[in-house]
């Protein structure tokens, strides 16, 4: 196999290099994250930097770069303490990549991209009505990584939404029969298509496809 | 669309609660993480829960539950310093899920599952022989998330190594073309198809597919 080897990143492109560093780790789960202001401002923004924290109590992380976009989701999410995560499926990619341009604070990313602000009662967050699998967070905490100045914002699940059929006996989802897409770096998108479910592991035992 | 709403996570069988949380993120990195202890003694682990934390510095993020498994791996990064993130693939993803099974502390999970330990001078922990994208990293932080005993493990990306023909002129790694797949949930594996990358977002400007 013809490899390199790249040891060297301060002296790359800013640019190829974020490009190269983002798209490093793997495929990302894919999210529009809706938040709104006092006023009731909404704001849309796309984050492919989510991670399962746990499951008791059940939290999602994200990282916000507050030095860069998307600020008006962090402020919203401080202040406001509620936010949604919604699941990008290949009907409204492009809407969802579109959220990611720098609009002014008095914008709302759901008017311009044409997605739709879904209200749920007793939750006052925006949902994306598009979207199969919708996701309601209370704010739990922020903390601050100062080796490079971003932060990890903890979320408490909520609110589940989605269809009855997605949810299989075991309590898995399937994203992908909610359509639900993946990301590559800041730009590439791609579908999926399922290669098997294997048994919980264990030493020393043959592993099984399950379901 | 016929919804369910989930609002009470705390009266579901854990196991249950934990299946819905760890999928209902969306689909996840997977990476091999391999290490090594003081006496050479090699360890490999299966993570999901990986994240970019930011290009310069180039930094990646683990969570790391250390009161449950992988805590060798946990151990090892600390004393050690030095560990490799792995891509698994459609050849080895059967491997790389035996290896969460919990094994003693002196049994190679590479061994065991028959993975290739691979060692690259001026590199002091093991990389996956059958991995196409190959991530050497060096431990930076670790910080506690007290909420539910979690770890947030920052490396430091050292070096990385592939073939040359997954970097595009712009940075961007091509994972599908790497074999890279992703996974839903603790147990799901999926390869990718590739539906477009698209140009940088600007307000009001429309979209172009590139490459």
């Amino acid at each position: 196999m013809h490899e390199i080897e790249i040891k060297d990143f301060e002296n790359l492109d800013s640019r190829y290099r974020a490009t190269l560093i983002n798209s490093i780790t793997g495929f990302k789960s894919l999210n529009l994250v809706g938040t709104q202001d006092e006023k009731g401002q909404e704001n849309l923004a796309i984050f492919s930097q989510v991670v399962h924290l746990g499951a008791s109590p059940p939290l999602i992380g994200m990282i916000i770069r507050p030095d860069v976009s998307p600020r008006h989701t962090l402020e919203n999410i401080i202040a406001h303490k509620f936010y949604t995560l919604n699941h990008v499926n290949s009907h409204i990619f492009k809407q969802a990549h579109q959220t990611a341009a720098r609009y002014d604070r008095e914008i709302s990313e759901f008017e311009v991209t044409g997605l739709t602000s879904q209200h749920i009662a007793g939750f006052d967050a925006p949902f994306v009505g598009e979207a199969n699998i919708q996701i309601g967070l209370e704010f739990a905490e922020k903390m601050d990584i100062q080796i490079n100045n971003t932060s990890l914002i903890i979320g408490h699940i909520r609110l589940l939404r989605l269809r009855e059929n997605y949810i299989k006996k075991d309590g898995f989802v399937d994203l992908e029969q909610a359509g639900t897409i993946t990301c590559a770096g800041l730009d590439s998108y791609h579908s999926t298509k399922k290669i098997a479910r294997l048994s919980y592991a264990k030493p020393y035992k043959p592993l099984d496809y399950i379901e």
